[in-house]
């Protein structure tokens, strides 16, 4: 039972980082690159993740009072363009649509034919197809503020993808909302960058900065564009989630207007806001390692998995229905039942333990060796192991190996309880917090000059020092050491210092980094 | 607080159905068309319509074993070419990606650019692109069965399009499997019909009939497709979800093999199965009536709306005090404690009446006549209001309005559980369901020749007769009556009988209607 010496996953962080986050989303077989240029399938366990990562996120939405709805996938051309910075920013990643059938070609084979009058693009965004809508859904003070949300799939021609981070297709939530006052907008904003961030950290463990983006990294079409930014176990940055003051510049490409209580015809002021599959991209590169996912557990399908070891038929009738009574402690004699009867006849027995079927332990009964079965649960990052054997049910007891820290710990069956297990997964949730917020702090350097900048992108890691905005610097910076701006943060120190390029005064600093 | 002479709905439903239909859907803000030719907007109520027929749904298929994916929006042209008859069938209705950005032309305007080398099919179905996927995910008979389903938009270029009915842009589920035996594959497509019929009852209280689609009416590439069949008030019938035994020919076109028991290689056998936004069309056209929508309780986003009668402003206090301890009682004290907190200052309380907020009970505290907040919320189909006036507050009491039978009954404010509203909308959900069962049974007659039929069938409704199944004859039969064969129904009166059109011996009758 004890580990090879090699790493499951080839090469390890510290050989090749990009290529060992491949691996890992291999080996836990996560998703895969399609025949379709740029495109990802996701795996059911994939899937599973995002399907939960969406149910968490989902009610914090609703919670604020927000309501999903659904627009279409295609966007008139002429949409598009209504919104200059808009259309520049996404001309060269869109894909068009042209024909709306197929019919035989000179060579027999099908070739596009029904050519469209005006063309269409697949959705990289939806601010104005909503925007189009919010025309005609609003009409005075009192039908705002407008609150809306929408999970669907768009697509962004990228050149170069990898999968979660960036690929054409991909899925992802966008809030749209449409406001009386830039104030409110202004709120509506920053309330749903805390929501992201409270996700991020809650639900992902995974610690995040809340900041301003420069001019030069804003969404196309936005007045101000918010983030939070992570930091990934090579101390590069990921930009988790973007929330954007719109200002009046979409209501007014598409006339979205209300008479006010000064009954004043007026543009609304509206904010659009996302996070994507690219989540999962984070929460990969923020928790794994050389052997594999880790998940945290609050949104792990599976949270923990029970390994029955036996050699003889005897062990194995002792052992399986010992492991049956431990799953019934964990998760409620009531659950269990339906488990069993559903998955009759099954090498793998799912309990569900709540309510929505989001999340359960399974019951590994599969033939094979127990060390393999070990190994298949420790890639796909379930928080937890819970081996039995017959010398455990003799006593009465249980091994309990935790993924995040590989900890092995044993614990008498008697403790089993539903309670114990949601201890057990809050305690490793907060725990891989701590670590990631640790790791962030040790690799995140205040400078003071140029060169110490320089020096410190050269090591990797965040980098903080005074900044006075400035697109010109900015570029001359990402040319010199390919760091990029990752946002203004909140925090800040108050008072003001000089600018680590220009030295002019400035009250704000800045977070530097290579990024995603 | 009597209720106008004239309809909410103009034109009612004898008057003009499909008129009325459309009025349904405008009154109850379920939808839009939008600016995209054949697209729709699905609005928040009826989104949450949509997201409670997923949740429900989607929890049944995951208890018979199926697991969701994601797959390519995208179908490469010549994936879909690869099974013959699968192409004829789309051919006709396919949105074509052709270009992939948008440049600068020679009148300012931007045109498509980035012509693609082959072209990119938007997903009319997934059979092609999934079945490329099974074919690197299955190697041995013991990956089998694959039980894959997803949840996603597709489209299909109609020509005449109609909210939820037929829109070139739907939501629906597809599901996937692929297996060892056409035995299993036979199963799992009759398994997954159970599921869909179970849920049209269960959730839609929308009664169906099961079974066999003639060989004219099958999707194009599958060995059989079966069908769900419903009656709507106008007596036509829907087509509700289809379930397809695909044998091996998509297997065959995508080289889905597998290394079986006898150590021979051999293809799969597949099925696919699919419901979509038009259960939303089936549940309207069932149960709804000329006040607006109705909806079963077990879907409807809000089970209640608690409504609030007052003048005065010491009225207000006390009715709205009483209301909201109608609400404690029907959802329990946390759930309102949290509502209070999340709502606070606004016009609606929202109290969730289960864990994955669903579902919910709201008090309706807008400024406005009561009478205007009893048709907002009639037409919107909410199951159930309770009205309160300052007698009742006297009375410890509350009116139930019930939104399905229009019947109005008193009841003491002790009786106010969530036990009992759960058995207010358990009865509903029964009686509707019975209902449209008898409402179909008497609209159902059998005949014994085809001038029977052709009165029976002029008549509307179900007509069922002895019926050997012959394309010719189908297509002469629809040519004369509009009608077509809905199923050959699985239930069968056993024996032989006369085909009521060439009087030849056949075991099986069939239902004819006239359909959407």
């Amino acid at each position: 039972m004890s580990k090879p010496i090699q790493t499951a996953i080839k090469p390890t962080r510290e050989e090749d980082y990009p290529e060992w986050y491949q691996q890992v989303i291999k080996a836990s077989d996560l998703a895969e690159k399609s025949v379709v240029r740029g495109c990802m399938v996701i795996k059911p366990w994939g899937y599973a993740l995002w399907e939960n990562i969406m149910r968490g996120m989902d009610a914090m939405f609703k919670a604020t009072g927000v309501k999903n709805a659904y627009f279409p996938l295609f966007i008139p051309l002429s949409f598009l363009e209504k919104e200059a910075a808009h259309v520049e920013g996404f001309a060269k990643e869109c894909a068009v649509v042209t024909h709306h059938r197929l019919e035989k070609g000179p060579s027999g084979g099908l070739v596009p034919a029904g050519a469209l009058a005006e063309p269409l693009v697949v959705r990289p965004t939806s601010e104005t197809i909503i925007g189009e809508s919010f025309a005609r859904w609003i009409s005075s003070y009192r039908d705002l503020p407008v609150l809306i949300n929408q999970w669907a799939n768009v697509m962004r021609w990228e050149m170069r993808t990898r999968l979660f981070l960036r690929t054409a297709e991909f899925l992802w939530q966008e809030g749209h909302t449409a406001h009386e006052t830039a104030q409110e907008a202004q709120e509506e904003t920053l309330r749903m960058l805390g929501v992201y961030a409270s996700f991020a950290e809650d639900f992902l463990a995974v610690p995040v900065i809340q900041g301003r983006k420069t001019e030069s990294e804003k969404f196309p079409g936005a007045d101000t564009t918010y983030a939070i930014e992570a930091m990934m176990q090579d101390r590069k940055a990921l930009q988790a989630g973007t929330s954007h003051n719109l200002g009046q510049n979409f209501a007014r490409a598409f006339d979205v207007k209300f008479l006010g209580r000064d009954n004043q015809l007026q543009h609304c002021w509206t904010t659009s806001w996302g996070v994507s599959t690219r989540l999962i991209g984070a929460l990969i590169m923020a928790h794994s390692d050389d052997e594999g996912l880790v998940l945290p557990p609050r949104v792990a399908p599976t949270l923990a998995a029970i390994v029955p070891i036996f050699k003889t038929d005897e062990e194995k009738e002792r052992v399986l229905a010992y492991c049956r009574e431990l799953a019934g402690a964990l998760c409620g004699a009531e659950r269990l039942a339906a488990a069993e009867k559903r998955d009759a006849g099954r090498e793998l027995l799912t309990v569900f333990t709540d309510e929505a079927a989001c999340q359960k332990v399974v019951l590994d009964m599969r033939e094979g060796r127990a060390v393999e079965k070990h190994y298949h649960w420790e890639q796909r990052g379930v928080p937890f192991r819970l081996e039995v054997g017959p010398r455990d049910v003799d006593k009465s007891a249980f091994v309990l190996k935790t993924r995040f820290d590989g900890s092995k710990t044993f614990h008498e069956k008697g403790c089993a309880s539903p309670g114990w297990l949601r201890e057990q997964a809050d305690q490793v949730q907060a725990r891989m917090l701590e670590r990631a917020r640790t790791f962030r702090e040790e690799n995140t350097v205040v400078v003071e000059s140029y060169d110490e900048m320089k020096a410190a992108l050269a090591q990797g890691g965040f980098v903080r020092c005074w900044f006075r905005e400035d697109p010109e610097v900015e570029a001359r910076i990402k040319e010199e050491t390919k760091a990029t701006v990752r946002v203004i943060p909140f925090e800040q120190p108050g008072g003001t210092g000089k600018c680590v390029v220009t030295s002019r005064e400035t009250s704000e600093q800045a977070i530097f980094a290579l990024a995603y």
